[in-house]
């Protein structure tokens, strides 16, 4: 036993695994892509694991820490609806990375992943993190532990209609939050194919093209909606912006923050809660979600 | 020391006191109008503790849990924006109830200690209590632990913005939820002198009146939008519907339910979370805040 920890984010195009020190400093860091299927995936992050055990020089034989998309029941170390993956419903993730690797595996959402890597690298232990990739999902940390809710659907917010004229979202309602704040929102009204559409929004927006402004505002005003409707339930200490969207960096947290200042005008109970000053940015160039696997496979050993 | 606990629900037009045993079944309860002004709440607040001893015939010289309407400072002991009442921000309260009954007094928010009681009388201790009544808030308990949030603002639901061609809300905000799912806004959908205006509308809606269903049906959905909003965010294992509202009674929770499996339709995601049969209704003829507010007294003591 080495005491160092051992993460992997596996998300739909690549795996990134981390070995990092228990107070969350990052030693080791490795990339490969993503294969489909319940059997490829786990060979990949296998064979991810075995690189990390090459570059940190450790054994690392206790627990990893895996993060994937979608419905994770945690006890059972099963996903569901980890479509993008290929990875059937009900597959024997843990069971079959625990034998690959030797090693004890602690699986979750990879959201839920990122919100726990973010308590640590931005400090608080109250705080929702809103992943703001293809869809819009929050993960809630209060208190230090970890929502889940009783269905595993506590911070769902992508799937609350906002908008009745709004476009038919996938899961069968109609003008759903992530409809009109997401990854795949902002290229539908802004497509772009040589570089990510929102970099590229913000790009345009940035050199003061009006139909690139009025489009990043109409984004970051619905972020905003999506702030405030987490602040009037839960009221973390603060809301974090992560998610591929995320990594267009501070001009995203600056759009968020002047569109919530723009929502309390006009009402001093808004005001009070200064809702503009609670948005942080997820630190860029940080494998959050990977180390944040890494420190639940330490809180569960 | 007796061992039972006492708890007060001091609401806007009356003060209701109970005694109860720690399990939670009250052996005393006593009712006073409520005056305004701080001054003479506490004066009214302590006659009902005389009362109250008098009516138990036991000294009840420990903790009493007071639950009050505003933004409530629980270290302090103070609360903010109890307009109706007509105390101002920052009077002592606590100090003061304490000095006139020689107990300690728990002050907390009047829908935490519904909430709290809920959790009690409804038997879960992962619940939102959705305070349907002048205006429309949610307390959260969570693995039995009360939910107040950072900046005193969990739950305050009634103030997300939901509909842009609103009415103008109290709190400066446009469209509110609770503009359109209160005691507040079904008494402005369906005035009524003669009784509460709820009771009147559910039942010109049960004798077939097509005007009261239609009131009846908008009322019931926005009151689904909430707590499907409840669930795709902390996803609790019930809702229980309280407030001056519930007191209609099962019509209500049967309303709800069916506007909650109507959203359903064609969502095999929101069918799949079963929001219809997670709804509740805060059992009837019982004071659920003052003996929520008894019981949080006993947590504290």
């Amino acid at each position: 036993m080495s005491g160092l920890i051992v993460g992997l984010d596996i998300g739909a195009t690549k795996i990134l695994g981390v070995v990092a020190t228990p107070e969350g400093e990052v030693v080791a860091e490795v990339r490969a892509g993503s294969p489909a299927g319940g059997d490829h995936v786990v060979a990949a992050a296998a064979d991810v694991v075995a690189r990390l055990r090459s570059a940190s020089g450790e054994r690392l034989d206790g627990v990893v820490g895996v993060g994937i998309p979608g419905l994770v029941d945690t006890a059972q170390g099963t996903v569901r609806h980890a479509v993008n993956l290929g990875v059937d419903d009900g597959f024997p993730f843990s069971a079959r990375l625990g034998t690959a690797t030797g090693m004890r595996v602690v699986l979750d959402n990879d959201a839920n992943a990122a919100a726990r890597g973010a308590t640590t690298l931005v400090g608080h232990q109250d705080l929702v993190y809103l992943s703001i990739g293809t869809g819009l999902a929050a993960a809630t940390v209060l208190d230090g532990v970890l929502r889940r809710g009783a269905r595993n659907a506590a911070g769902e917010i992508g799937h609350i209609p906002v908008d009745p004229q709004g476009p038919a979202c996938e899961c069968g309602q109609v003008g759903c939050l992530e409809t009109v704040a997401s990854g795949s929102a902002l290229a539908a009204l802004w497509p772009s194919t040589d570089q990510p559409p929102a970099q590229a929004l913000f790009h345009a927006a940035a050199a003061g093209d009006r139909k690139a402004i009025d489009v990043r505002d109409r984004v970051a005003g619905h972020l905003a909606d999506a702030v405030r409707l987490i602040a009037l339930t839960v009221d973390p200490e603060v809301v974090v912006l992560g998610g591929g969207v995320a990594g267009v960096g501070e001009p995203l947290r600056v759009s968020v923050a002047l569109a919530l200042a723009d929502q309390a005008t006009g009402s001093p109970f808004l005001a009070s809660l200064d809702l503009a000053g609670r948005v942080r940015l997820v630190p860029q160039h940080v494998p959050v979600a990977a180390l944040g696997a890494a420190l639940l496979g330490r809180d569960d050993a």
